[in-house]
């Protein structure tokens, strides 16, 4: 599975100079791409003068457009006009996933009403359960397993170990990583009395008196419903929802260790950072960014085009549009504002004590 | 497996009104639900004059105390005094538990030594070590592993891929969520000579030198022991004790990510929600709330009925009672009158300036 | 499997007293620990003279120098200097991981290619795809998924479930719990106009206009490359690099639910605590001690021998041999002193406009 210089400018859209018929192996950072021998190279991506510097002569690489390939010594280049744009393209051509299974394994136990579309893939040891339908050229990886009813579009990949409950729907090209877990029952509990939090939330921070009570559990009877295009990282977990379903938009990324909570609803083209955490019912608009470790409250609704930075706390609303930061969550230059006078703060606190005396020596002069 | 509005109003000791030989299918939001027909229905939960708007003439609804279904329409209707309450009855009596595996899937793999008790269910691929028990009724999942001398009680519900070490005994009841581990080893490592983090704790910060040493690790010989009717989410992690056992008392709910350290002990009819974690040696007392993303820091006590907001970072001991919110923790309303002067903070260091220069000028005056 | 006190004691490097015949087939808490009995005894953890006194006449305890084994009533003890880690010592030798698979379980699914050095053992339902190499005396547990051409070193210690994605190189000795997930793709899209993300980094926060776009991916062609001495906690996600690889120093030891992701580089003996996160290409120095619910930015820098408290956020880059707290990180010692000031900061401000008009009645008066 190997592709030439100039397929892979051709398939990129951008330009070939030099020998376009190398056949291109991988891809390298500039110190360890090495030259072209043999007709074969790992191309080097070399999008700054600075990486360029690495290279060897009689190279293949990735260049970006105002780049002289000739004065860089290479064999060939593929030359770029938006660099990691590029990476996207190239990086798909290369990929091979590392050598998936193809078939169905003779392992895996697929209950007889679960559907398989045409060029479905199924590794060893996966479970799927009744009813389910897996589509057209999608992939499902060792020790998945896909609970009764669910829906799986086409050309989707499900990493190992992933778990998909009953009831769940995903559009076509769902990638999975591997030990997510999806349709998780949601964390909904509730005492035969008002408990404390309910208190709290009513009643301000003031509790009249606390007494000993059990939880009961509100069973999820709802469903999770994910979009076409969506991405969900290693170890994530997305909660079914109670009555309807948890819901993630079209085009929307979910990396690692990510948290959502039932009943939630995310837009389409978000990208939720590692360890983000979404709690019950809250609603995410569309585009939305969300940097790592980023918390939302439940039942509040996060506007479109939010972009909030690492390690954001979100408790309230948040309007379309804003750029948000801290724990509460600030517009990010108030935020940085507020940093920069809390670092002075103690500096300030022993001038303002300084300050009181002055004015009070004032006063007794007057 | 349906059941009539009859039987769900006197499951749920509520009053019934309308048609009680109506089958019940399911339950959904006031919109969807629509009108039965050929006697069945999926029930609307219409439990405020908000929801029961959406409502279709000729449906069937659970709606709250002063309601009127007639007045709404309804073919028949179940009324409840405390409608979250009646969330939990409702959804326990209409969940299947997505068509969990029956009986024992012959491709486990089960240790000739291990007990399990009558109607006890294991699914395909799970591994059940040496001298393990399972409870009467209790139902293991697909990949499930457990390992040697664990105990599981009666009615236990296992989630796919869940990992139970060897010598963890669990009450009666318990529900673990998918992917979550139970009784992995400790994060305990010692260096030969006293550590940078030793000095610290020590001498408040100060550093004498700094060497270079290797860690060394302190394994786990403990175990882990839940109570009755604990709940584990999908993906949490619970190490198991060094010496002794990392315990949860009974009653308590953990969301999903959330982590446990070793040694910790947490009381009884605890919610602790998404992504919170729990460092070694901690413990938490009865009826503690930790909203999602909280963290408690190593080898401290989180008294009886704490309540902590969402992203509240605990790095001391905190007493019974106690509504706590922030990082590093404090009085909720302590934190919120905090909040909104740190928000003011930067306008009001522009005033102190002037401040400053304005008492400069009436000394000058003097 | 059971050990004498004097091997103990000989295998510890430390000082006997007593019966060095009784054999020791475990450790407990001194009020646990109870007599020895027939020749045999659980050690008691008695390190110090507050838990000595919970010790039953007649036990075996390890004790600390300077402690009197006689005037404890003990029948033998073992004697050490530093007793953390006689803890390391004394766990490692009485550890036997729960009974572990021995051998290589029929129902594992090996690919022909793989190599699997003497000694190597596999659980039931592994998988180990092509070109694999197990070095000797491995333990690969039940449902672990190694993907081509990954190489783990000698008596690595492999748990449950753990996914290890294909290209992955580990080194001797290397420690994996339970649904660890090693080398999924990196999270990395981009849009074919600069996203609302590229606009706030360039533009300090100012975005000009919102457009929609979708995500392309950035698929992730490198690897990861773990050295000797590594251990992984439950639930962790480590992703693979886009080109190079994602790479973690020997001896360094990650705690569950830890994120790391593509193209990070971690030094060697590191501790990085429960549910850390590290952000795509960051740099991480050598013993590094990262407490629990850590952030770290991605494309920063943090020296070697760096502190930080838990819950810190790491956005910038942090010199080597800093003690830091807070969000964001500051010195531990000025983000005490933060601290406080806040804490007085509403009672300052009510000060602080009293102060105002005492100075405008000054003023007046002038």
């Amino acid at each position: 599975m190997t592709i030439t210089l100039a397929e892979l400018a051709r398939s990129m859209d951008a330009a070939l100079w030099g020998e376009g018929s190398l056949r291109i192996t991988g891809a390298a950072e500039p110190a360890e791409a090495g030259a072209a021998r043999d007709g074969q190279a790992r191309i080097a991506l070399a999008m700054t003068p600075a990486y360029a510097a690495d290279l060897a002569p009689g190279a293949a690489a990735l260049i970006a457009e105002g780049m002289d390939p000739a004065a860089l010594g290479l064999a060939g280049a593929v030359i770029v006009r938006r660099p990691r744009l590029a990476m996207a393209g190239l990086t798909r051509l290369l990929d091979n996933d590392g050598g998936m299974q193809q078939g169905i394994h003779p392992s895996a136990v697929i209950d007889p009403s679960a559907l398989l579309e045409e060029g479905a893939a199924v590794g060893p040891f996966a479970v799927i359960g009744a009813d389910v339908r897996i589509g057209a050229q999608a992939r499902i990886g060792a020790h998945v397993s896909i609970g009764q009813g669910s829906m799986i579009g086409a050309q989707a990949l499900i990493r190992e170990g992933v778990r998909i409950a009953h009831g769940v729907t995903a559009g076509a090209r769902l990638i999975v990583h591997a030990n997510a877990v999806i349709g998780s029952d949601g964390f909904s509990f509730v005492t035969p009395e008002p408990s404390g939090v309910e208190e709290i939330r009513a009643g301000l921070g003031q509790r009249e008196h606390i007494s000993e009570q059990h939880w009961l559990r509100i069973h999820s009877l709802g469903s999770v419903v994910l979009g076409d295009d969506v991405e969900i990282g290693a170890n994530v977990t997305i909660d079914r929802g109670t009555i309807r379903a948890t819901t993630v938009g079209s085009g929307t990324k979910i990396d690692n260790q990510v948290q959502i909570g039932h009943n939630v609803r995310i837009g389409r083209d978000c990208l939720l950072c590692g360890q983000v955490g979404i709690a019950g019912s809250s609603r995410i608009g569309d585009r939305v960014v969300l940097g790592g470790k980023c918390g939302v409250s439940d039942n509040i609704f996060v506007g479109d085009d939010v972009i909030a930075g690492g390690g954001t706390n979100i408790y309230t609303n948040v309007p379309a549009g804003r750029v948000i930061l801290g724990s509460p969550a600030t517009r990010m230059e108030t935020q940085v504002e507020m940093n920069k006078a809390l670092r002075r703060l103690p500096r300030m606190a022993a001038q303002f004590a300084e300050l009181q005396k002055t004015v009070t020596r004032l006063m007794q002069k007057d």
